[in-house]
């Protein structure tokens, strides 16, 4: 049977990233209470193509994610990345899971329990140097209350779901719940999915004792990763659903602790404009 | 060329709906203040398909709705459920557009104006008598400041965007605006789109001084509804995004003005339970 | 500490639905191969609430997930539904499961196997005469070929996916596996993610020589739910996501064998107008 | 009234990006055809907070919205890029409009007419030197055949509808829809919202007689791109919702025509990792 795809093209045009994209697939992750815990993932999955190539072999993605679902941590991550990338015969090949990631948390009284869902994702790749390059996300749900509108009222505050995503590059492992912890305590307070009255109080007063602006949250998340030395890079994004709004409030930080102030500017004055990085797609 | 739709169909099977869905299409609807205004349309159309007829013709639904996009209010929606039923050559037709419809608001004390969108739908259905059936919907985003956290607490209480959604039957013409204005009035404050620091002030201790739970929302209204005459059926949910947590608060009421409580239970006896007509799909 | 929701409301408003709404939470349900597998699901828990009370007792619904999580079938589901219409001291009671579900298909040459996922869901009431009402609800992606475009083309046909959404009551436990392997049978083909070139030729002249419309598709599944004693009411709808088109072709079927025809019209005549049933929210 | 915003800060963090997220707005944008066209768009807009500063004054986005709203083409978009960085006393500003855009197309044989949406945004930012970066980006939905279906196969070929994504930087003014023609050519067949059967023939037959992989999607628009001298930087996506798999196919290429080879190596060795600027978020 003809193969296609491994006729030559002659356009000359290499493609950065080929592949399949929103698998549903159940995996296993990493759990610091359990060892592990089962999930299910989106999955996306790419090489590069050289240019002589006219297509890819895309049952091969599938067959890789049969082989590793068992269990996806992060040194099972960066072996199925090198295992893509030499059953695809490949230079790069890249890696992505979007997953909801479940923490047990107690109220903060009654110490009653319930389940608060997180959405997370590794994304890596690999280049052809065999150099592997993860990015690890977090989104935390946490209540944000408004200091102005605390400050300018004669009682009451407008507060609200907010969502803070979390994405970073580290030079050791880190446990996911230790990183939503640290996340979650730069908020007004922290949510929960069972809260009994005396709970209930106790939450309420916390997130007036604690007024953030979104400019606040995103600030307090980047001051705990600054100081984290095990963090290399990050952003920080909050979005709150604004309670007396049909919209969000909105703020991002990135920061590169890997090379220096000077570096950044030669390298973005290099690229012409450093607003060129902004979109990328 | 072969009209393989109108052939004979023998497996003796009558199609209660057939016809496209989501379609987007830019429609004017009928507004208050200025006449008409400009939206956008998901649309679904279809037709009921006899038992001796192997399909219907798909590409006349869009012919109706090129004829008709140009004033969609509640007049032509009527005629365009008549033009279906015919072009269609059916028994039976159905339309349904949801439409985001905007309404310019004033803030509460400075008086700036900023918009606001608010999820609407027109949704509608001709029977073999020529009966027509039209079913109006509004999605109105309301504040709602929970009253056992104001209770209960010594200072502060959350509150949170809701999504109130109401579905009416009416016997008049009703304008969109004004049924909106008579839903947010339910809740523990309206929403705009700007507010100045004075308006701020006023939402937040508005919202205090009507703390109002998820099913207090749903009650004011039904009492409301129950009141107005023009309307003959109604549902009305609300969907609180509860600050304090990762899931919603919700209530559900369903009145029906036209049939007697006991016509409604002999209905409900014939069908065998009354617990089937909850779920319908 | 004042319990606001146990106080006295004097609207005199019963409440048909309250509770709690797109909770996320990990599941094991029962699986035909496996005994049971994990899953994830969006869950909705709801009661009645009598007119005489302020509020339900949000918290509870959570503490009743929290038991029975461990194993969601049918049996534990209809337990679910007597323990909370208890614990909320209600007359009536919801429960709603909203989840995905794999099962491994092997290619049709090849026998390479991979995983599909299918959206299911489980959405029961209980009622006052502790009557248990329960809706099973499957959809399947599928391959669907146009009989038309096949027809009038001198070679080629449009095809695309399809989703086919099932929902049945039945008089006995049957496998979700079983109703999708009836189910898949009715599309032009069954879809498969794992699919080696062997197996990608037979799925296209699978298609080509199964065309079938939408309305094909929705009446196949009628047949096979007519033929099958064990359901007693569903619908089926199909939606293609049409290739030569922006939008979809959908058809819908409801049955229920209950009622027998001439009860349906007294029901309906009863009503008012049987299209009142259509637009219940 | 106390401005809190004004207040100062002191954890010395500069915020790259603050403002608002997902403000639906009805605008007009520019249209080749009737000079322009009524939609509705999900708006952010943000501007940098340097870190003296508590936060950003979040109801003057809105104003700068009322002000601009009339009409939204490229100039006026530059403008409002200029209006909102000094309205907010910012360094730098970002401005995004998502938008569904109309094209009315006429089918291929008999010129029947229908409206086609395509999702469009504008993307810009203003730097501190007062440059404007401006990205256009179009999705167009097309028919994508398989080459390799067609070629194992007897007869047929699987097909489906595929979305092409294409964002742009340009040295002069592009009309939207000549942009959606070039990449429309790149496909097996556009596709339309209404066919007479005549067209149904015509657009199966040109799919069938013009297979393409999601690879060759890519590379059709970026030779088309890589020709076009008003274009100075591209990404082009093609994401195909493969009939026969419950899975996309998927491939991305990104090119720099303002840079040379050289001078990009250079800036990615400057970085430490070319694989860094695959993550941003």
């Amino acid at each position: 049977m003809i193969d296609i795809q491994s006729m030559r093209d002659n356009r000359n045009i290499d493609i950065d990233r080929v592949g399949i994209k929103n698998i549903k697939y159940p995996i296993t992750v990493g759990d610091r209470n359990n060892g592990h815990q089962h999930t299910i993932a989106d999955v996306n999955m790419y090489v590069d193509l050289p240019r002589q190539f006219k297509g890819t072999h895309m049952s091969r993605f599938v067959e890789a994610l049969n082989i590793y679902r068992g269990e996806i941590d992060i040194s099972k991550f960066e072996e199925m990345l090198r295992f893509i990338k030499k059953k695809l015969k490949a230079d790069k090949a890249h890696l992505e899971f979007y997953f909801p990631f479940f923490i047990s948390k107690k109220a903060p009284v009654t110490g009653s329990e319930g389940m608060i869902d997180y959405r997370c994702s590794f994304r890596g790749a690999i280049n052809g140097d065999d150099e592997i390059d993860l990015v690890i996300g977090i989104e935390a749900p946490v209540t944000s209350l408004c200091p102005c509108s605390k400050e300018i009222s004669d009682y009451g505050a407008h507060n609200q779901r907010s969502i803070i995503s979390l994405s970073y590059r580290s030079n050791e492992f880190i446990w996911i719940e230790d990183i939503i912890e640290m996340v979650e305590s730069c908020a007004s307070s922290e949510i929960y999915s069972l809260l009994k009255r005396q709970d209930e109080k106790y939450v309420t007063e916390k997130a007036y004792d604690n007024p953030a602006f979104v400019e606040d949250i995103v600030r307090n998340v980047t001051v705990k990763m600054m100081e984290d030395k095990r963090i290399l890079w990050f952003t920080v994004e909050s979005e709150n659903f604004e309670s007396i709004h049909n919209h969000s409030a909105y703020a991002f930080v990135e920061k590169d602790k890997r090379i220096s102030k000077k570096a950044e500017d030669i390298i973005n004055a290099g690229a012409g404009m450093n607003l060129t990085s902004v979109y990328r797609r």
